[in-house]
């Protein structure tokens, strides 16, 4: 399996560490009606009841989501569209279509990244980049993702009724935009982040995309600690997104095998976005789904003080329709970001 | 028409300049039979005359083309792989599949991006910036287009034969590699960058981006000259990709427009890869047209000399199959690169 390599220790590369760290200068989620029906529900900014959000097309509907994230994030934390010299964003649609409308109509100088369900903190780690070398004084990190878009580009179209295999996830609907500022601005820092490598455990099932993406989330992880001396004990929680239920205990094993031992500490969004009675399966998935549980309930900790120090770890299946038709394997990746509380 | 703005005269914001600026420290190119029999066709560093490479599939001879191209690029600079921090690359093909897929070989941390044919400068914007903050010591910035790969995703399966338009522009086949690194490490300097914003003119017609990307080149274009107090007059050459025979002349237009005088200094790459003799119709485009050119003829001519200081403008088209199936417009975005000889 090519790109699977033994983590070197101590080993730094693909790592950053923000001495000068950025922080988290605002945020704010919008979800979609099932989304708001699951556990954390009464803990989004806005939920979206109608999902066509009045659009002719659910293409159009998802960029609406993303454009009202950003615009509600700049709202909250009173700072004007044309005090951002930068937005980081990606989706999971063709071409990012979702990212490359919604930049037209914010009108914020663009650069769009892919990671596919890991967009939300490539952008994240990006935007933190940007601010902490001055590049930027404000940098916006946005993603989205729809399920009804999705499902008819990388599956089958909803009306032909296909029945769900057990390890499907459940594509999100919903978008999450952060603001990243510098010190001062807010009381969550981004201290560190870690960079991903493209792994492939030669899976071809795009119904277990949890399997396909825990060697990347465990060899992320793995570096990502050895990088920066830390162990589970130092974080309240990892959180990874979205292994859903059968990535998850995988990733448990894996990390055990390196050595690692997750302490009860690590969390996963896919299992987190929804309850089990609500027919999803595995878990959810789509690159809102991380963003929407690290708004919801990772941000929130982070600022009231419970939580001190968090770790989220995004996960990405970086196939398309095409590869797997042409009966390429799964690969995969995972970034991470660090956040803590500013000390 | 959403996203066109005036420029504020002095509006830095989407504006790096780079104190400590990085370096080209390495660069490869390999490019297709049909690119290495136009006028630039001596100076690639690699031809490749059999455009499946051996391979099963043309996506899968893309993304070798992109292996090799970091491969000689990390060879003739007497770089390993293990000593790149981060590879910054995208493509043209959905879930950029081709950037994945060579980032699993590579087995280098990947952050993928998506422009359309400027993920060029985008890439390498982010090279330099991950460099000069220190991010990096070494990052690369890479990406690749295939022409039969493109046709078949974007428009034709070539087996069907349909003419093409007097305005269309012909996808290169060809991979590019550019190596950043620290002062010291090369003679040619990344100097200054310009993120550009998502540009929409209302064009629908997917066999004239030339036209819809105009827009998007001349506002990066007077937005950079302005940030850094500029003419065109500091340029030996200012490089746009790929505007093509019918692009070309609007962007003059266009600056004058805005009260920009091009001094006979603007080039474009998309007419500078082929020779009309090659029925290439409008000129070339994909996402290794600009890259090809800019490793063709304006990095050999930083290193001997002959050019002193140059702008590379990339340019892309941000629409999908589907959004265009859809009756959307295309938004455009530019991405512009200061390049310049070490002093």
């Amino acid at each position: 399996m090519s790109g699977v390599t033994t983590l070197t220790v101590g080993e730094k590369r693909g790592h950053t560490f923000f001495r000068e760290a950025p922080v988290i200068a605002g945020y704010a989620s919008i979800a979609g009606r099932k989304e708001s029906d699951g556990p954390l529900g009464g803990q989004f900014h806005r939920i979206v009841k109608d999902e066509t959000l009045g659009e002719k097309s659910f293409e159009r509907a998802e960029r609406k989501l993303l454009v009202e994230a950003v615009r509600l994030t700049l709202h909250r934390a009173e700072v004007d569209a044309s005090e951002v010299d930068v937005m980081f964003s990606g989706d999971l649609l063709d071409q990012i279509v979702t990212a490359n409308f919604a930049g037209r109509d914010l009108g914020i100088p663009l650069l769009g990244v892919y990671a596919a369900c890991s967009t939300s903190t490539e952008s994240l780690l990006l935007a933190a980049m940007a601010v902490s070398s001055g590049f930027a004084g404000y940098a916006l990190a946005g993603t989205a993702s729809h399920h009804l878009s999705a499902e008819r580009q990388y599956r089958y179209p909803l009306e032909l009724g296909v029945q769900r295999l057990p390890t499907s996830q459940w594509t999100a609907t919903g978008a999450v935009a952060f603001l990243v500022g510098t010190a001062g601005e807010g009381r969550v820092a981004i201290r560190s982040g870690t960079v991903g490598r493209v792994h492939d455990a030669g899976i071809k099932d795009v119904n277990n995309m949890g399997a396909a993406m825990a060697p990347a989330a465990a060899d992320t992880i793995a570096r990502h600690l050895a990088a920066r001396g830390q162990s589970f004990e130092d974080y309240d929680v990892v959180l990874t997104g979205d292994l859903g239920r059968v990535g998850h205990p995988l990733l448990v094993d894996l990390l055990k095998e390196r050595g690692v031992d997750t302490d009860g500490r690590l969390a996963d969004a896919g299992i987190m976005l929804y309850d089990q009675r609500q027919g999803v399966h595995a878990g959810g998935s789509g690159a809102a789904c991380s963003a929407l549980v690290a708004a919801a309930a990772i941000l929130p900790g982070l600022e009231s003080g419970t939580i001190r120090r968090a770790l989220l770890v995004a996960t990405g299946s970086l196939h398309s329709p095409r590869s797997y038709q042409q009966g390429e394997s799964i690969p995969s990746i995972a970034h991470a970001v660090e956040l803590e509380v500013v000390p």
